[in-house]
C-alpha cells in the first residue's frame, strides 16, 4: 500500500472478526515495528504477541470495563503488547539525560507502534491503541522481567466495523511558522 | 512511495543540503503528522516549522554541542519542533488517568513524528529525531504558551550523506509469543 494512503486511511477499530492472522502477515507487521528509530539506537521497545485465550482474558482484566476497546481484547484473534525496557531511551550511563526520564520510553514506543499500526492497516488488519489499563498487572500476566514495562496494548485482527473518521482541528491550529 | 519501503529505508540523517523544501511538499508531510491517532482523540500534538535563521540558531543553542545533530540544526533549511499541550493525552477531566501522567504526551508525539519522518522520507527528504535539548529554553525561543512543551526537534531537508543502517537485534529478542 502507498504510504500516504496508509496514513490517511488507518482508523482505530474496536470490533474484530475471529478470522486468524496468517503468520507471514504477522511477521511483516512485527518487522515494521522493529524498523522504527530509537533513542541513540537503544532499541528499548519489545512486543509480545498473545493468542492464548487465557492470557487475553488476563490482559482484558487490566482494562476498566468502560474502556471502548474492552471487548476487543478477547474478540480479536491477537493482542499485541508493546513493552519497553526502562532506563535506556533518554538515559546515558544509567542516568536520565533529560528531565523527562523514562518518558522517552513512551516516545520510542509511539514511534514503533505507529509503524505497526500503519503496516497492519496496509495488510487489511486493524488496531486500536490502548493506554488505559493497569500496566503492573499486565506485566505480571505476561511475565515481564524487572525493568520491563507494558506501555500500550492493541488488539490485532480483521476489522468488523465501518471505521469512523474523527475530524481533525484546522491545519492552522496544528502547524505554526517560526513561533506560537 | 510504498509503505514498507518507507519504513525500511528511512534513516536518521545529520547532514543536509541547503536546498529549500517546496511548500507543497512540506504541506503533505505536515498533514501526514496530523493524521496520527491520539489519546481519546485529544490532538495534543502541534508543530512549529522554523526557517528563520535567528530562531534556528536559538534552537541550536538548546542542544549540547556534542549532540551529533548540533550542526544540522542550522545546516538544514528547516527545523520542525514537535510540541504537546500537556494534561490532555492520558488525562480525564484534568486528572491523570494513569500513573504515566504526561508521558502519554510523549507517546502521542512519537506516533505523529513517525508519520512525519516516513512522509519526509517518501518525499526524498530526511530527518533525525532530537530529544536531548533544553526543552524550556526551546519553548521560550518559540514563544510556546503556558502548558505547551517542546517535546522533540528535527532538522528537515534533503540528505547530504550516505545513510548508515544500524543493525537491529534479533527478531526473537524483539518479539515474543504469549509471555516473556
Amino acid at each position: 500500500m502507498e504510504l500516504y494512503e496508509a496514513i490517511k486511511e488507518r482508523r482505530s477499530i474496536r470490533r474484530y472478526k475471529e478470522t486468524a492472522v496468517p503468520s507471514d502477515v504477522l511477521d511483516r507487521i512485527i518487522e515494521a515495528a522493529q524498523w522504527a528509530p530509537s533513542w541513540a539506537h537503544s532499541q528499548c521497545v519489545e512486543v509480545v504477541v498473545i493468542d492464548d485465550p487465557a492470557k487475553k482474558l488476563a490482559l482484558q482484566a487490566t482494562l476498566p470495563e468502560t474502556n471502548p476497546a474492552y471487548k476487543a481484547m478477547v474478540g480479536a484473534p491477537l493482542v499485541v503488547a508493546f513493552c519497553a525496557k526502562l532506563n535506556r531511551a533518554g538515559f546515558k550511563k544509567g542516568e536520565p539525560a533529560t528531565p523527562r526520564g523514562n518518558g522517552w520510553a513512551l516516545f520510542d514506543t509511539g514511534l514503533s507502534m505507529q509503524n505497526f499500526m500503519l503496516a497492519a492497516h496496509s495488510e487489511g488488519l486493524a488496531t486500536v491503541c490502548v493506554g488505559l489499563f493497569d500496566s503492573e498487572k499486565a506485566g505480571a500476566a505476561l511475565g515481564a522481567p524487572e525493568g520491563v514495562e507494558v506501555v500500550a496494548l492493541t488488539p490485532l485482527g480483521y476489522p468488523n466495523q465501518e471505521p469512523n473518521l474523527p475530524p481533525r482541528k484546522d491545519k492552522a491550529e496544528f502547524a505554526r511558522k517560526n513561533s506560537y
